[in-house]
């Protein structure tokens, strides 16, 4: 089925169901920030395969609105006939103003419940009502019509056996939370949030360790865990089962919700989806709490046998890293023809020979000279580009062990820098290092010290379009909330933003990647993961500073040492010292990644 | 009328009024920052006297919510009876929270409506209601038990002559963004919105230049000014008529808004009244758009015209800087008995001989030693400190001129400072140094480049509970919004902070004020204004820096060169050399003060 006749499918959808618009959102009925293929109709009816963005279908026209990551990639892929729509763009209407300039008063416009945030469709409802446009949840799935819909398959489900923290407890923290707020139970939809709560662990998204389940915790009983039965093996079901766990099909968890009644039950309108919502709404007698889930806050703050097993995590991460780049250094130094995938896997065969090694924890970037200006670059073999040439190296990679998982970028110079590429990095270390070293209150609001780290590229008028850090997941997605360090940005013409931030708590594990980028010729970032640590009190209260965790050496090659102050230099040399003598023993049989260790950890001076 | 007798009153009124308690927020029906003693209705129940606060009075109960800053004063302060209630501390509990604990369900909280924001009333209401309790705006005025209140007076409202853009081009520019929005009429309850909007002012409010009044501009005819007629010199009524401003009595302004009938009305519904708010849904037919007032942000970006005058604001109020400083140095060689308060006098007679003149922009802050470690400190005849032994002197202070408004903190040290206090001045030093150079993407939120203040005092686990910068009028208020430099603050007990923010763009003039205070020691604050001046454009965008515009010689005595980078020492000399230019003209003919000019600003070196 093409492009184009699952387009005329959807049409012929509108007219059956008298409704005069469809919007498809990129989302799965968790609201993953990636999504397995059996979600991905926006996909199928578009062409355009970034990982996000809306498509709206009315019957004379089609229109697709996306961020300026992907506006070049939409434009390439978009099938004739729809529009691109580059959001963020000042002249880019929104779907809504879009929709009353094409559609008359009173259209009715359609999505899948299940495929938007009960706060997002609610906003969006209201949005549209001002413009006299209907916004309704659809009773029928218009994926029904793709022929070629890829099926859902369940992997099995594991026990995080490393987890510190028992489940048990988890569980009743959580009820202890309903108890103090008056709510009967607890709707867990967020796929990570289930997974941590319940130690438990999958793969049926692609590099986050997850599996398609929702969980239904109660105050005064234990939960209910709806998955697909044959991804649960027997022996994990009669444990979980023991441990008042109980296990039901996925396929009956609407008409279990919809069986709810007099009840009290606690939601996060951010991630549980509006098709749910509306099912509770419909319930008898029952009462909806909302509120930021507890889970994602818990979940964020690691425990110090959590951050102990990270360090692990680094620690064979880092072996993985030094051995690629003694190689990469002798493949270059000896000619050895490299394409940016080749290097890419041998990256990957370094990580998966390591213990404990369960998966990358996302498609390894891997970026030469000005593929590594572009933000989401992905190098596909027979297509990428060969390591040839003075430019920079880009590679942003990351694993998944059940010590922790990791991401990490670095930025090589292959060749020989020139002045203004050396300037560049420089200014990226820089802020690196500021905000590695930065000292802060405990509790500031996480978006607070996003500055600390952008100031030294401001300075030279520089910026990064992406934020300076995501939270991690321990062992689990390896972008997660709620602390992000970013500075909020405006919707178009718009003068005054609205942010949410999170207080900065020890043990929250974040990355630390301020980078820069020059369309056409480089791209720049230094990424480590960073953890929240207690930096000491006084009578001001208490202050944190960032452990960096990650554990590889920083390119020197084109720093220009005289730019950085005092203590960056001392920051960096520390950090090498540490680095070597964490790495040096596990490849003392290796001499020639032990001699790459050696001489990458150099001290340097002004 | 004693607080107590007052507090029977207003228990008088519960009764026969048929409610169970009474909110009484300390505001005017303008919602202004500083307000009149005519409605300071809160303070003579309670006997409090701090600027913000709000009482809550049941049959049996009463309470006074206040913040941090006023913990002391108002232990010290409120009459026997009343329950302090420490606002932000983490077992406060919110008024909802106290009302639900000491009412019945069902009962009735009344308000007077003028004297809350409908954003704030709606928010109230929904958080009582969730708790069985009802907030009501009262149809009577529970001031009028107050038998001695004083009297509003009008002050004559005169012309801002100084003022370069003309009243027409204002309310024009008002009237195409209504005619933008669809919208028939603006209402402005803002005092210094609707002085700025006509470049009229007023004294009815201690040292903020505006007029008790009303305006309703509409979008096809002119404006409607509600004023105290008494307070309108003839000629002023004459030309404002003429120009199509027409003038009616502020009495008739609510009976004008009941009579308003098939309009659209645009309001914001943070400033104005629940009172206003309710008068205009009760309206036939009128439709009510709220959004966030756009006269704020035109008011806060000032003209290359306006920083032209406001330059010379500068250049006249750092001349009376100077020749305070100049005196104040030599009457403490000379051993001259000294206080605060005759500190502060000195200061003000050297402001109110210099031409042009209005007021001073508020109330002096002399405070020396402990005393200037309490950020609210308001020294009294009498009562204060002599400036006697080796501590510091900080002096917040500002004048009101046509030209403009100033404001300005400087810190000097009185004797000989120890090492510990020149630690914690060269530290804030820093901070003040580090923003007044920074440089930023035009359009970032205003709060995120508050860490780059605070970095060089969190490095020493040091912080300050204030903001970094607020806004500063046109020769209006001191304080203004809507950019503000700070970091969002978390209410007790929430690890999620919703936080408003405004894009930075060139002509934002704001305070940079990075402070340290030791109680029962010292304190410590450098405040100069910033005005946000282009800075450059890249391939990254545009960016702004802060001019400096504040002229007078920040003081060297505990500065430790040492501890300052280059570009510090760099910016400071640059700085001084830039006052000493400046004002060196001025004060030719006057030795004592030039030659402390010249010493004060001397080059300093590591």
């Amino acid at each position: 089925m093409s492009e184009t006749s699952l387009l005329a499918a959807l049409r012929g959808f509108l007219a059956e169901n008298r409704l005069q618009a469809l919007l498809i959102p990129t989302a799965d009925p968790h609201l993953s920030e990636y999504i397995h293929d059996h979600f991905a109709l926006r996909k199928a009816a578009s062409g355009f395969t970034g990982s996000a963005g809306t498509l709206v279908v009315t019957e004379k026209n089609a229109a697709l609105w996306c961020d300026s990551r992907y506006w070049e990639q939409a434009q390439r892929e978009l099938v004739c006939g729809i529009f691109l729509m580059r959001d963020g763009k000042e002249d880019t209407p929104a779907i809504s103003d879009w929709l009353h300039e094409v559609l008359a008063a009173g259209s009715k416009i359609g999505v899948d419940g299940r495929l938007m945030s009960s706060k997002a469709f609610s906003a969006l409802k209201r949005e549209m009502q001002v413009k006299g446009l209907e916004l309704c949840a659809l009773a029928k799935d218009p994926a029904d019509l793709w022929r070629e819909r890829p099926p859902l398959r369940f992997a099995p489900i594991f026990e995080h056996t490393a987890a510190p923290q028992k489940r048990e407890e988890k569980i009743a923290r959580l009820q202890t939370l309903l108890q103090k707020r008056g709510a009967d139970a607890f709707l867990v939809t967020s796929l990570d949030e289930i997974a941590w709560l319940l130690n438990l662990r999958g793969s049926d998204i692609p590099h986050n360790p997850v599996f398609y389940s929702f969980l239904w915790v109660e105050k005064n009983a234990g939960a209910t865990l709806f998955a697909a039965l044959s991804a649960v093996p027997e022996t994990l079901r009669a444990r979980l089962e023991k441990e008042g766990i109980a296990l039901r099909n996925k396929d009956g968890f609407e008409a279990f919700l919809a069986a709810q009644s007099a009840v009290t039950v606690l939601i996060d309108e951010g991630n549980t989806s509006e098709a749910l919502t509306e099912i509770l709404q419909r319930g008898e007698a029952i009462s909806i709490q909302t509120d930021k889930s507890p889970v994602a806050l818990w979940k964020a703050v690691k425990t110090e046998e959590e951050t102990d097993l990270i360090r692990c995590a680094m620690k064979k991460d880092g072996t993985a890293l030094i051995r690629f780049y003694a190689w990469l250094e002798k493949a270059l130094r000896n000619g050895t023809p490299l394409t940016e995938t080749e290097a890419a896997a041998k990256l990957g065969e370094f990580r998966a020979a390591l213990p404990g090694f369960v998966d990358l924890s996302f498609e390894t970037i891997c970026a030469f000279g000005p593929n590594a200006a572009l933000p989401h670059y992905q190098a596909h073999p027979g297509r990428d580009a060969a390591l040839v040439g003075a430019s920079f190296l880009l590679i942003d990679s990351g694993a998944q062990f059940q010590e922790g998982t990791t991401d990490i970028t670095r930025t090589t110079a292959v060749g020989e820098p020139t002045e203004e590429m050396k300037e560049d990095y420089t200014a990226v270390l820089r802020a690196h290092i500021r905000l590695a070293k930065a000292r802060f209150p405990e509790g500031l609001p996480s978006q607070a010290v996003d500055a600390i780290a952008r100031e030294p590229l401001w300075e030279r008028l520089c910026d990064y379009g992406h934020g300076t850090g995501h939270g991690v997941g321990f062992f689990l997605n390896v972008h997660e909330g709620p602390q992000r360090i970013s500075y909020p940005r405006f919707s178009a013409g718009r003068d005054t933003v609205l942010s949410a931030s999170t207080a900065m708590v020890s043990g929250m594990l974040t990355s630390n990647e301020p980078g820069l980028y020059r369309p056409g010729k480089w791209g720049i970032r230094i990424e480590n993961l960073v953890s929240n640590r207690k930096a000491g009190e006084s009578e001001f209260g208490r202050f944190l500073e960032f452990e960096t965790v990650t554990l590889c050496p920083i390119d020197l090659k084109a720093v220009l040492a005289e730019r950085l102050l005092e203590d960056e230099i001392r920051w960096i040399n520390d950090y090498h010292n540490l680095v070597l003598n964490t790495l040096k023993d596990a490849v003392k049989d290796e001499p020639e990644t032990l001699d790459w260790l050696i001489r990458s950890t150099r001290p340097i001076a002004k």
